[in-house]
């Protein structure tokens, strides 16, 4: 008889995948039968937010337990503080591997190691720089056209096949070949119907696949964490053949997004309509163009997940690892006038989830969904407890899955999730504005029934998810919905003076501090 | 001629001493003429503001420059985050020597600094540890009665003076002696009318002045940063003897309370009512015992700050040194129904500051008071500013004074202080309220004209400062005041949204980001 006990956690992320492109999640045409099996074996659900809009804030999120408030990385490479306990820093002491294949997006604090004398070189130092995640394959990808790339592994390859150039990584796998034989840039969206020069087999996705195959079976018996971390469906939008070609037009959601959108709208939502990713889905045939590819993309990332789970089982794996799916962040693409990402609207804050636990105790849940608010946060807690190790709550923000996934779903308390973001980085919304970069900070509360946005300084945006779920219509001016909005405000401000400390005193040390300072003569104030 | 310009910073703190118990601040009859003539020479500030309402979470506030939230050292005993940069940080890579004479009670952060693999026991580690302050004599005092100290100069000068016993501190510095030769414990109030059992040179005050002239001596001509830290008159109320009994009942303020105080008071409040202090200072008698005592203490301080004032125009010292004086946070003595500290009345939130500004700039605002809101996280700032050292906004939440001392006042911009503390390790006030300990947070926002305060779960406190300034009328549910409150959460909302980060990217580094990104060839969405 095997084990079903869990022992190592597969925690697989894709990059800016929407949880309404998988079939599992409802999508009509897309193929995602590999995704979909691993809902029918767990838990999917439909009602999980990421912490932040952006993939450095969410990730960052993911992977200390934390709300960006808390981490203090709050856009894409602001350094994570050295001194936070990251995933990696909960496992190791517990002799559990952690690593990484892909991207962590974790921008190294090199100042605050400098500050406190860590040298970055020894094995200690370089885990420090890395969140705490073995860099077994860290690659964030992301190469500007033109850049020279040295010490990258997945180039290096690329390289080795035959690929030369200084940027294969660019030039091969994320671009097209011009009738005339020029490179045609994925970055930009207009030949994002053409195929990549690359072989499939050796586009990111499959490389990836292969690395954390290699990690897994490297470890025998030993336990580990593993996050494999897909760059994409991220763009550049370039698929390998046959992806590029798998899908059309007649496959891609309706866009969601009223011309009423446009009318007098919030000046941080007017801002990100003159994002260029936003003007550019704005124009016709944009989507048409794009959107197919976005999905062979996707499919190209499920049949390495079937690969993967097929692995697992000639391994004999799959009766002791959680598996993990999820996605960083979602993508406008047109919806909302918006392109990319970093607003609140579900399409970027809600992104897919599936757990799958292999224990008898979670058999009574198998191919279920749950509907219960869920966060990025609450996914490092879940993999201690699944792993049956310690989880210090005067560290982590979020709470085990555990319970949702082993029918014990009553006890579950959260109704609200939290987003972040600055818009500090992007002139095009801030300069209109004119607010200096420390107050350009923006939170959104969601419950079930209403969506609110705080805006430094600015009025708030408040949707009503039941009467409006597409978030067509901003109630943050409406005079009829005040109370709603001190009602989320208030929300908003208990939860904010529950953020955990950067040290911590465990709860049950608190609670027995008045009595232990008493016993030991500390009397104040008596006669 | 002699240079004028602020080569050094003495930076004094008195501990628990109240804002309205020094002459200059208006008492009638306490005796404090060299604080004064500080007030003469330098600027008085009317409204100057602690972070927290302890020890410790305001002492951080003060090192490092940023709220309680932002250091998250919430209360006494929380260690202070290795990570955070603190006074010593932004002066050693300058070349200025930062050292303490006295309290800090900076709590080591022991676990941070094992994960992070710092040895503690180098110099660099130990200062890490001692948040920055070389601890030229770092003492936090209080120690309980019957405790056998070890390690720590005080208590060995004690008994190399022939204060023999475990404990001098307790048994000798802050104990009297019945008339049949017992120890009579400075932690009990009755005795504190009795003089201590030490003579007023070996007491803890004329010892730490001496230490802090012997340090200045050593600098010869090399800049320094020396916080010279009172450990009184923070209780045990006992002085030694002319000051034991300089004062008499005649001499204490009115006590500050109300019966209606006492009808159907905020749960906080009724708490901490509850809290031993409280209970025994609203005793008869109990004021009139021990705050004449408190007054002497006061004195004792004054005498020795005239000692060492001398001593910097005998070096020469006055001509080149930022001097600051002010204290941690207050002390009821039996105001509002209240013994100690820990809530949020002006009586403990307010505390005096005068900044003695050598420079000729400073010549024009020289024996002038202030009445603009300033805050403790603002001295960081105005020492780095003085010292003409880098002030970076990306790690400090305050800022400098140096306007308001060198008339360029119109630009001050603060309207509001911050001040936050939690009930979490008090039993007397959390069980009754049954909060978990981590929804025990308490945040005050004071502006001229309001104080209002945040309770988690919990209605909110607000005082009308113009019409009720002693603050004896709590209109947290005043149904008239409903937009008051509404204002001032909203201030408190804009407010926490602002916290500097764990890790910091320069303000015009952000602001310049998108075109840095842009020039680097990311270009997102273009078509």
């Amino acid at each position: 008889m095997t084990s079903r006990s869990v022992k190592n956690v597969l925690f697989i992320m894709a990059d800016q995948l929407r949880w309404d492109y998988l079939a599992c999640y409802g999508h009509p045409s897309i193929k995602t039968p590999n995704i979909d099996r691993l809902a029918k074996r767990g838990v999917r659900f439909s009602n999980a937010f990421v912490q932040g809009p952006v993939c450095g804030a969410s990730r960052m999120s993911t992977y200390t337990g934390r709300y960006v408030t808390s981490h203090g990385s709050a856009w894409n490479f602001i350094p994570l503080s050295v001194s936070l306990k990251t995933l990696g820093a909960h496992l190791t002491p517990h002799n559990v591997r952690c690593a990484v294949v892909g991207k962590t997006h974790v921008e190294p604090d090199i100042n605050g190691a400098a500050r406190l004398g860590i040298d970055t070189h020894t094995d200690h130092g370089r885990l420090l720089m890395e969140g705490g995640f073995e860099p077994y394959e860290r690659d964030d990808g992301l190469w500007p056209p033109g850049f020279k790339v040295e010490n990258n592994k997945y180039c290096d390859y690329l390289r080795s096949h035959g690929y030369q150039s200084d940027n294969p990584w660019h030039d091969f796998a994320n671009s097209s070949l011009s009738e005339e034989g020029a490179i045609q840039s994925g970055w930009k969206l207009r030949w994002a119907d053409q195929p990549a020069q690359v072989k499939e087999e050796h586009s990111e996705t499959p490389y990836m696949t292969r690395r954390a195959m290699q990690f897994i079976e490297e470890q025998g018996e030993r336990p580990w964490v593993l996050h494999l971390s897909f760059i994409k469906p991220h763009w550049p939008y370039v698929a390998p053949a046959p992806y590029h070609d798998m899908y059309t037009a007649n496959d891609i959601l309706p866009v969601k997004r009223s011309s009423g959108e446009k009318d007098d709208p919030h000046p941080v939502f007017r801002g990100f309509m003159d994002y260029t990713p936003s003007k550019t889905f704005s124009e016709n045939g944009v989507r048409e163009k794009v959107i197919p590819t976005y999905m062979g993309l996707i499919t190209q990332i499920d049949d390495q997940i079937g690969r993967l789970m097929q692995f697992l089982e000639e391994t004999g794996r799959d009766k002791d690892t959680l598996i993990v799916f999820t996605s960083d962040h979602g993508d406008y693409l047109g919806d909302h006038w918006l392109g990319d990402k970093e607003l609140f609207h579900d399409t970027v804050v809600k992104v897919p989830l599936i757990v799958v636990d292999p224990s008898a105790e979670a058999d009574q849940t198998r191919g279920t969904s749950s509907n219960e608010i869920v966060e990025a946060v609450d996914l490092l807690p879940t993999f201690l407890n699944a792993l049956d190790l310690p989880i210090p709550m005067e560290w982590l923000e979020g709470q085990s899955l555990l319970p949702l996934l082993r029918g014990e779903g009553q006890s579950w308390s959260k109704d609200m999730a939290v987003s972040e973001n600055t818009f500090a980085f992007r002139d095009c919304v801030r300069l209109p504005i004119g607010a200096p970069v420390d107050r350009c900070n923006m939170t959104m509360v969601r419950t079930h029934e209403w969506k609110y946005v705080h805006v430094d300084g600015l009025p708030p945006m408040l949707f009503d998810l039941v009467n409006d779920p597409d978030e067509l219509c901003d109630l943050g001016k409406s005079p009829s919905h005040a109370s709603v909005r001190e009602q989320m405000q208030r929300r908003l401000l208990d939860w904010l003076f529950c953020r955990r400390r950067m040290t911590g005193i465990a709860p049950d040390a608190i609670a027995s501090w008045n009595q232990k300072e008493l016993k030991a003569g500390i009397e104040i104030g008596v006669w």
